[in-house]
């Protein structure tokens, strides 16, 4: 039994992926999620384990959530395996322990190890799908963030354009954003900078549909 | 690795859960959810291991999904285990191969074997929070159906009252309802019954939210 995470950022308009390039067979020199397989005497459970191997890539505190178990005899080719899928977020800034990103646009060219191309589509469903109607895209922004920021986050993932009113008002009525007292300044005029209330992802009463609203 | 499957079906008002009694120890005598030990050399993959496990059950047909993993060293006595749950919708009408069906508000009472009422929880959860945004009671029902026989199961679902307009808006736009021509007719003015188009579940494009619409 393993565990195999898919880690996503969102930096320069892009969602990014996080593989590192595999040293021993099978699949040697391709590149693979990170991943883990359970140490029936360390871990306690799955949720230590993955503290585990979150931890060895520093990504300790990030948002994360099991995405779906897949088991099969042809996942892997020394035979039956299983492994539990979860969907990891971080900052656009997160400091990388081991590994290296990829744009999503550039994973068609590269070569995966074992189904993990399947992984990482199961978790992309994941995020757009739960970005209808939950708040899960605001654990891809940096500790402080506008609602421009947002609305772009959520834009990327659901490839459309948001009406901005409509945005604004499902966010504010899902009550997660804390405001900082500060404004962002630069080219635009200030923006407020907003913090989240809870590091949870609350579920909106209206589902989020793109431009029409 | 094992499979565990939370099987519901309404009827009468209630949400019924499949358990049967366990007849070997560990938890000898209490209740149990359907189970299946992954067989390796039989099971090609999860999913034709939870085939096997429905058709032994006699439920090869019905609405499943996955809900989550759990493991540990904790939930079975005898060493590490991990689980994998479904969430399994039948109709009112089953037949029951094995089994027996347990009203939910009887569930406090009742004994129930390893940590499966913690898997019923989450299965219910599940259950609880995907109606809010999706068709899934509809797989609650029998092959055909009234409208006010479905948002009756929301209604028992979610536990709160619906506003019929919105609630009739929202179904006719997730476009999964297929007249059958024929009408229910009895005490209430005759009305249209309905069957499934398509054996998924659909994204609202707008959240169900109760009475207040």
């Amino acid at each position: 039994m393993s565990l195999d995470v898919v880690v996503l950022r969102l930096r320069e308009e892009q969602i990014e992926l996080l593989l590192e390039r595999r040293e021993r067979p099978p699949f040697e020199g391709s590149l693979q999620l990170p991943a883990l397989r359970i140490d029936e005497e360390r871990d306690r459970d799955l949720e230590t384990a993955l503290d585990r191997l979150l931890a060895e890539w520093s990504l300790g505190d990030s948002y994360r959530e099991q995405v779906c178990s897949l088991g099969s005899r042809e996942r892997d080719p020394r035979g039956w395996s299983t492994t539990l899928v979860y969907l990891c977020l971080v900052p656009p800034t997160t400091d990388l322990a081991r590994g290296q990103w990829y744009p999503l646009q550039s994973l068609p060219a590269l070569r995966l190890a074992f189904d993990h191309i399947q992984l990482v589509a199961r978790a992309l469903e994941r995020l757009r799908v739960k970005s209808r109607y939950s708040t899960l895209p605001v654990h891809l922004l940096g500790e402080e963030f506008t609602l421009s920021e947002l609305q772009r986050a959520y834009e990327i993932i659901l490839q459309t354009p948001m009406n901005t009113a409509a945005f604004r008002k499902r966010i504010h009525r899902a009550e997660i954003l804390c405001d900082t007292g500060r404004k962002r300044t630069g080219k635009q005029r200030p923006a407020i900078l907003y913090r989240i209330e809870a590091p949870s992802c609350v579920l909106f009463d209206q589902v989020m549909n793109g431009a029409e609203g």
